[in-house]
């Protein structure tokens, strides 16, 4: 239950965020629309492709095309107010990166995949939403120049196979995997924390 | 027969419309076949990627590579002479969308998924050809920023399901569908239509 | 064994050019891992889903991951240095493609797809990566614009069937087809030769 209604909150999070980018692009109605549902679930449709699990997961489930359509309308209507949510987005946001991984990892495991290959799967599932949602607007993906976000998802989904090699219970390091995730997001905005620059070595 | 016809039309009008934006941006011949090719069948090849339709169907036959091979000769060739066939071009792109629309649907169907995850294949199989022609040309799809389009396509497979749910035979509702995607893309272009301006809401 | 130190070359090779690319457009250290990865893999994954071969190789297989992560921690560190290796590193990319050619249109085969098909597999596996990393980078990609490259691919693939219709052994036309994709590319650089102008058509 717990896990249904994060789930909802990360794709609302998702969706805004593809709203606010769609609209800063002057995009019509329905391009605001594509936009909020590939970035909602882009990432999981890509996972999904790569694995062969089709038809992808939210052709089968109407609850998140209802929930994108809805955050949509709302996104549009209050996008003045949405400035006032700004913190309570970015943690809707990175609740939902932490939880997108796991899921990743756990559809991952299911098709019997390395846990390298797990990792690469949640962190694809929690990121490229974005990624594709910036290749529509023609930008270059944010999360390839800026802030600590996809290696969030990679140290979390590391942790969980660490965990688990310590012989700790699998739920246990799941929801910890979820809660480093979470903290190495929300621990890097607080402190402008970014990752070394590697251009340093250029002459 | 007719319906072969047409279809051949469609992937005529698509592979054109790739050839022109492709010219636009002085591609090489490679890059305009390229252009072209993905213009007509990208939408159907995303629409049998995300339900597992593999190899997707153009590997299969060989008209649609044929026929889009053959328009490219042509349409580079007579590029000048292109402008005078501006309203045919318009029209056969306009029943090809219309046509894509319900192979779309009818994909969906056979894949027994919902009907509006349908109505989402019908639409993608008319309009994310030109999505991705427009991404590889490096601009922001043309279908996210103006004119009713994407619209009509969605328009179009609600009416074949709205008439199948009053009993009407499913042929018959097949074909009104199509017109009707035709007609409202028609209306829109002759009287200047496009989706509700949201940006009004913004102070 | 020859054969997979090849892969590995042409999978290094197509590694430091994603890298490069990458850094030219100031990306983080994910970005440019991301970039490196869809230029060396990206080929291969289109064709995988295109036939519906899932999971997609890298998979299944760590020596391409792992290839890669060490060819990029190598590359970012002595990026001054590479200049001194862009002969080398244009050998390894020109012998990558003769090679990935094949491995798409052997791939095109095992699927029992026509001829004209494999071919196309056999270009997608060695260009596509590089069009990928073009499209995350936000520019048009450079084989649309200039240069031999994917008709060194389309020619080579094209020579296969047809030394395999005139009863050569299969071994032997596959290395004679890799030989052709190389020689093509070769020459066209070293003698400047790119696709026939098709803008002296326009007025």
């Amino acid at each position: 239950m717990l896990y249904q209604i994060i789930d909802i909150l990360g794709t609302v999070a998702f969706a805004i965020s593809g709203v606010l980018v769609a609209m800063e692009k002057r995009l019509d109605l329905f391009g605001v629309l594509i936009i909020a549902f590939v970035t909602s679930i882009g990432g999981g449709t890509l996972r999904d492709l790569l694995i062969g699990n089709t038809p992808v997961v939210w052709m089968r489930d109407l609850t998140y095309v209802g929930t994108i359509f809805i955050t949509v309308v709302f996104a549009i209507i209050f996008v003045n107010q949405l400035k006032y949510l700004r913190k309570s987005l970015f943690l809707f946001d990175t609740i939902g990166i932490g939880l997108y991984t796991m899921l990743g990892v756990e559809k991952g495991l299911e098709a019997e995949l390395l846990p390298i290959m797990c990792i690469f799967l949640g962190t694809m599932t929690a990121c490229f939403g974005g990624v594709i949602r910036d290749i529509l607007c023609n930008e270059i993906p944010v999360i390839f120049r800026k802030e600590i976000y996809a290696t969030a998802c990679i140290v979390g989904g590391a942790s969980y196979f660490l965990l688990i090699s310590l012989s700790l219970k699998e739920s246990y390091a799941y929801i910890v995997a979820i809660i480093v995730v979470i903290s190495l997001r929300l621990l890097a905005v607080c402190f402008g924390i970014s990752l070394p620059n590697i251009y340093k070595f250029r002459s």
